[in-house]
């Protein structure tokens, strides 16, 4: 395709996707999609001759679209909000059309300083001090395993120079709140910590990791001569919405020599809010901390900011220097493949240029005090309607709720929620996800999808209440 | 921005990108940028309102494109070919448009579908038998750390279950090419081995790792009580683009039980091609391989294609089920999420199909075949010029080269063969990386963007004779 092909069939597709948007609310947010139905629409083998473009353009229409689960719609309160702001998505079309890519400074100067910038805006955005530094990561989960590697390697002192974890006597420990993120226990394993080094620290009323439990059982540890290396403390957990007490957690950690990180992938995007920021009260003692930019921010993903407050450290385990990747300027530069784990970077950083300057920041604050205000008028409506009922604190814009009709509890109780939800689902309506808390199903909503306004959740609400019913009738009858 | 603004600045983008790769061959390749230009171009602090969108397009052309070293340049020569065809380029455009995440099938079907589809269009591509199963990643450096802590699970009997690397008292060792790339070494410490760990198998005179050498580090290793692990064979090494004997390593991983990882990140592209299949002969001996879709073949970057043997061991190293995960349907899906590291996935198949589909396995055969030509073509020509040497076969895309005149030797020849390859570089006129060979500097010259013909090879020839005489002239001068 040469460059005036690509002016005509770009013409053509950024249409497609503006009508795509504009025509969201009208498409089912989950398609009625079986396993394997796009797998038959596809050719088993390659084309050998080439074929005209516009029939890949055609099979977004006809093969994709149809068979998406629609993130970007305005009744999608599914996981988290993953929102892709235009001017988001505009800045990283920019980006894989100038298909540059960082593996050194030199290798694309501008793609490692404005990343630099950005990165360094968004933490005086969320109020941090200028003692972190920040790098894009893909996602939470890269961030987390990075986090948990620098931590591995402090509390072994560099025991990748020499034998490796495998040539440690005593046992490390990572310290997790129970209801902590799936990504944390993985990369704690991926780490080479072991499960059996995973300690899950009980949560309490308000689904905060317990700092008296955490303490007895950093001290147990020592006790018995382990060695606690790491705690990974949570904003915004991902049943819930809850919150680890940071501060406490900090003190933990600096008292006995724990490395600190902070998992705020959902719940940092809230911190550029002032009002916001108790929620994190003594994040300036953690070591490593990951925000988000992808989901409710809305850069397009994948955004993921991992900040530290040593980067020499992150520099120390994750840097390589081969002949071939040297340069005349490498004293002067920061060489962001020694910041992560992928050597190749894309231009990640335009897309978070784009949003913070189309938005500006009263402009992402609006947004996301809408969501709050909105998530605290919901809950208030459930709670005050018979049968239902908000299960947990409602700070950010997770509502966790259940219909409950008196008399159903146990198993049948789980049975109807997982019911009512599915049927939610599959009714296309609105889209949510169940999720269980303290050993119950529930479901969660999660408000913050771009368009969702109002009128979106007094839908998604109206679908919910008839679901339920049905369900009820059904059970019955 | 709403959907009818977007459609104004994305044709505005379109055009502004078709206009960049029309005139590409017009710009320096490597940018006079020195170490904080950019961030000296750009605020401190984000600004507090939004501005208007044209303000970050027309920054496109004024700071980011002027600071950019343009890999899709026709005279660029460094690294590796890192294409965007133009229809990869829509294809990523189409899924950042459509702002879907794959946190598991259901969160969207398509993404799902396409993926596994496509990835097996380019296993049959490649002559890989139908017992490969593949997958997206990043890069291949997480290909290769994701290889690496299947091997370390193999070999320790899931040790995450337990007491993790930790717990184990014998030493794992990995092997791998002395010439291997630098992400082999960082996966192998991320992965917990250690250095002690990691052997430096040494290179035959083709750069080659010797298999005999190999054997008997194995064998030395199990009489110690070591538990040998994983071996990492190379199809094109970074250096010289050299071989390993896949088949010597498939025999010997088969016979002692290691893991056998293929790096053929750069090289797996011209396994299209059935004249090249020699390079990797006995693949299907191997564990796992790495391929990038986003090196020569053209996708654009982020598209690493990583294939096991036993999909069922990936699945139970790298899945999570928490409730919030789960979906009716889990029992006859495959969740990508289970096959690598982050939970969260762009639709990056949308590039790759659209790649496959306009190109077709024939255009992608042809321009593979052009390059190889004009790399042994080129090669013919500096060794037959007085003073100048190949320095190893040339059996793809990439010429390693030195300018030695009769007495020039040891740090003098060094000293040379950077400053005129430096030379290069700094006169914009074309892009070439120096690396060392066997402790010496040299210069590889990596051909195979998409717009390099033989009249750009020839115009970086002058350039290198022009850059190397004047440094022959100063230094005597």
């Amino acid at each position: 395709m040469d460059p005036e092909s690509f002016r005509r069939h770009g013409h053509a597709l950024i249409d497609w996707i503006a009508d795509y948007h504009a025509g969201l609310g009208d498409r089912p947010v989950q398609p009625p999609t079986h396993p394997g139905d796009v797998r038959a629409l596809l050719p088993s083998a390659p084309p050998q001759e080439g074929e005209p473009f516009e029939a890949c353009l055609a099979d977004i229409d006809a093969i994709v679209a149809p068979h998406l689960t629609h993130w970007q719609h305005p009744r999608f309160f599914g996981f988290f909000p993953g929102n892709a702001l235009l001017a988001g998505v505009l800045g990283d079309m920019a980006s894989t059309g100038l298909g540059v890519l960082g593996l050194s400074w030199q290798s694309s100067p501008a793609l490692s300083e404005v990343e630099e910038v950005t990165v360094d805006w968004f933490r005086q955005m969320v109020g941090l001090s200028d003692g972190w530094r920040g790098v894009i990561n893909d996602t939470a989960s890269t961030s987390t395993l990075v986090a948990l590697m620098c931590a591995r390697e402090r509390s072994t002192a560099f025991s990748l120079a020499r034998g490796g974890m495998q040539g440690e006597e005593r046992r490390h420990i990572v310290y997790a709140s129970a209801g902590s993120h799936s990504s944390v226990e993985k990369g704690a394993l991926l780490a080479g910590y072991g499960r059996e080094n995973i300690r899950n620290v009980p949560l309490d009323e308000r689904q905060g990791m317990r700092a008296d439990v955490l303490r007895s059982l950093v001290e147990a540890d020592i006790a018995a001569g382990h060695v606690p290396s790491a705690i990974v403390a949570c904003v915004g957990g991902t049943a819930t919405a809850s919150f680890d007490p940071i501060a406490d957690c900090a003190g933990i950690a600096r008292e006995h020599g724990l490395w600190l990180h902070v998992d705020a992938a959902m719940a940092g995007a809230a911190m550029i809010l002032p009002e916001c920021r108790w929620m994190w009260e003594g994040v300036e003692g953690a070591d490593s901390l990951v925000i988000n930019a992808h989901k409710w921010i809305g850069v397009p993903f994948d955004c993921s900011l991992y900040y530290v407050r040593d980067e020499e450290h992150l520099v120390r385990v994750m840097s390589t220097n081969p002949s071939f990747l040297q340069s005349p300027v490498d004293g002067e530069v920061r060489n962001l493949r020694d910041l992560g784990i992928p050597l190749g970077r894309r231009f990640r950083a335009l897309k978070l240029w784009f949003v913070i300057r189309e938005q500006g920041v009263a402009g992402l604050m609006a947004r996301l005090r809408r969501d709050l205000a909105n998530a605290k008028r919901f809950a208030a409506v459930v709670e005050t309607t018979p049968d239902w009922r908000v299960l947990a604190p409602v700070d950010l814009q997770t509502v966790c709720l259940r219909h409950q009709p008196a008399g159903l509890t146990g198993e049948a109780l789980d049975r109807h929620t997982r019911a009512w939800a599915d049927a939610v689902n599959r009714s296309g309506e609105a889209y949510l996800t169940p999720a269980t808390l303290d050993g119950r199903w529930m479901v969660r909503v999660s408000i913050g999808a771009l368009g969702t306004e109002w009128p979106d959740i007094e839908a998604l609400w109206a679908t919910m209440r008839r679901c339920a019913a049905e369900d009820m009738a059904e059970a019955l009858g």
